[in-house]
């Protein structure tokens, strides 16, 4: 089997470039790229996939949180369906590719084998929320096509609002979300994304192939010692919290680093009072630990909180732990890596393994069906920043391997 | 010699005592005691030191800064003055002693003697203005004695009025400055503050004789890395500008630590962006050394800025360093010294030498008389807190001291 031959990749991978162009300029901030969940530029996005859907014969609805979905059916009522897609929400101040890229990857996708027969029934999904902005949680969208997004519908924003009255203003119903969900067989879900990180470029490889999404923790910690002031109190009679909670920084950074793998974060650090000439005596701090295996995770937690109550106790100063979250590590399913990587071999690519750090939609839908992702290098792993970039080669080979990947996905199912 | 019978040095501390906590009821904010720089609650403490010096036939006079000072002559037109005084502005929110429980002493140590013959003239110090609160810059009082107040007069207030401002709208006439300051000749000033810290709790001494105020350097440090995500970015390419700054505040305590008498503060830290998920890219922090020595404190210094720098440079991460503050230390005068311990043991009691880690009116007296201080113990080293305490017999002990020193120091005289 080979590629189409009407199909001109290399035009198709300019037209998902300009149109990722075209729908950063579709925000609430003017000069930004800032795209809440449901805000009224969303509408802009919608029309914008559905006219692109309705060229390509898809027929496109709005599901009840948002998510605008295009579908192709398969050769029988009963065909399994392959998703592809990823979100269209941003953060504030966004760049151009993070979430709309993988979309528009997804529906130029679905062109380039508009003229092919799949033995699968495509659905091409454009989520409306994966950022977790507006209500503090994230994956509105994915969460509703596995049934678990109800509990979301109460949440409020920062006026007030909650999912359910964001939904009505949008001119959706929310009494709608079980229709949202998934109902039908899925063959599994594919998505596209920047990588958000340095990996990829420093191989120098343009795409790489997702093994898994990596557990996280996420703690709170508040060092309390005794403000006391800098110049009348000898260093024997100090509880200073924040030598204290820098000690355990060190710590964190040391233990992360001889770890294979495992990343730690102390991302927030405020002392207080916060004056030049007194003593810290109180200091809030975060820690964000993540690796693709859970049980090296679950190793590495205690230690780092025994740490820091032993750095405090050593100071004459106490720490208050406050567990924030805790994910278990997501596996990308085997079998759908390993056609990306022949995927990849077929065209003579390089697409090495890679880790996410980050949490996305893929995540959400691999607890009702076989999901994969393939990242796109991220030059200088600038994301979340108006600067964010990606190399129109790597868009045009994550187009190839996608391609290449549904073709062998249709040679599978066939056999 | 020995005290005058005639006064009841125990019901004069207990005076001393709760005139501390009337005064401490004289507060620009209800509930607290904070009275900057000539606000208006300051004519309550003028008016009840007043009283307390015209009961004692002291002449009073307020000078062009506002200091309130209380005379007595001595025995000839030229004899030399001894100042005995401290501060009766406060830091906001601040307890009922520091400064103020100065002034007190040293008036009722006027009281103490008014029935003996003395071969110096006395003056009873009420600084103005030492925490530097209002104008920013402390010592206004103090400084308009030694001739140095002029260039403050132009300084703004936070509403932008000038220190001659707020020495107009007190009634007084800031182009009197001239007279504030000291032309005839001076035998020494003595200072009777609290300590502010925990040595002579930890002593056990109720009274101390302070050696030396310590110098400081006090000095800006904002370390530059590059924010990232905290789940896509291995350790091995993170330049973490807060694990640089954590890694400089640990190395600061440290050394600290190993130089006997070092003090090293960092009290400010602020990491941006300061989210739980992302890398530090910046972090603002400050770094406050003193010493009694300056050479011990002029060594350790560029030591410290070089961890800074090294640590910062481990990990990519660049440091700006802005030198805020440079302050000499200050040694108290040697004779003075001297008869504050003879003193105290002529009395049986027990005083320690201590060092001033914090700045007083007596580091600028010194640059124009033999300057000395006493302190009195901090119990709990509470200090610029509300819950600021004095041991009543610690008061009493210093009342005691302070007699006793001016016996010595009027036998010296004669002889």
């Amino acid at each position: 089997m080979t590629a189409n031959p009407s199909i001109d990749l290399s035009e198709l991978h300019a037209r998902v470039l300009a149109a990722c162009r075209e729908l950063a300029a579709l925000t609430e901030v003017p000069g930004e790229t800032t795209r809440p969940y449901l805000c009224p530029t969303t509408r802009g996005v919608h029309a914008f996939l559905r006219a692109w859907a309705d060229r390509l014969g898809l027929s496109t609805r709005i599901d009840a949180v948002g998510n605008l979905r295009s579908r192709r059916e398969g050769p029988t009522p009963d065909s399994p369906t392959l998703y592809l897609g990823s979100h269209i929400d941003t953060v504030p101040n966004a760049g151009a590719y993070d979430g709309i890229l993988g979309v528009l990857l997804a529906y130029a996708l679905a062109e380039a084998v508009r003229d092919q027969a799949l033995p699968y029934a495509l659905e091409v999904l454009a989520f409306s929320e994966e950022e977790g902005v507006r209500y503090g949680v994230p994956f509105i969208g994915s969460r509703a096509l596995t049934g678990t997004a109800g509990p979301l519908l109460e949440l409020r924003d920062k006026d007030g609002l909650t999912v359910s009255d964001a939904i009505r203003a949008y001119g959706l119903n929310p009494d709608e979300l079980p229709d949202a969900e998934i109902r039908s067989e899925s063959l599994g879900y594919l998505e596209f994304h920047i990588e958000q990180g340095p990996v990829l470029q420093a191989a120098g490889a343009g795409v790489g192939v997702v093994t898994a999404i990596a557990g996280q923790n996420r703690v709170l910690l508040d060092f309390t010692g005794q403000a006391a002031h800098a110049g009348t109190t000898p260093m024997t009679h100090r509880r200073d919290a924040l030598a204290a909670a820098a000690r355990f920084v060190v710590a964190a950074e040391e233990r992360a680093r001889a770890t294979p793998g495992l990343v730690a974060t102390v991302g927030v650090m405020q002392a207080r009072p916060g004056a030049i000439n007194i003593v810290p005596g109180e200091v809030h701090c975060t820690l964000d630990i993540r690796h693709e295996r859970d049980e090296v995770r679950r190793d590495a937690l205690p230690l780092l909180l025994a740490d820091a109550e032993r750095f405090a106790a050593e100071r004459g100063v106490t720490v208050s732990i406050t567990p924030k979250m805790e994910e278990a590590a997501t596996p990308m399913d085997a079998r759908f890596q390993g056609l990306l990587r022949q995927a990849a071999t077929d065209l003579g690519l390089d697409a090495p393994d890679v880790l996410s750090g980050a949490g996305h939609d893929a995540m959400i839908m691999s607890t009702r069906m076989p999901a994969a992702m393939l990242f796109l290098r991220s030059p200088n792993a600038l994301s979340h920043h108006p600067d964010e970039m990606v190399n129109p080669e790597d868009v045009e080979a994550a187009l190839r391997v996608g391609l290449r990947f549904l073709e062998r996905l249709a040679q599978e199912a066939r056999a």
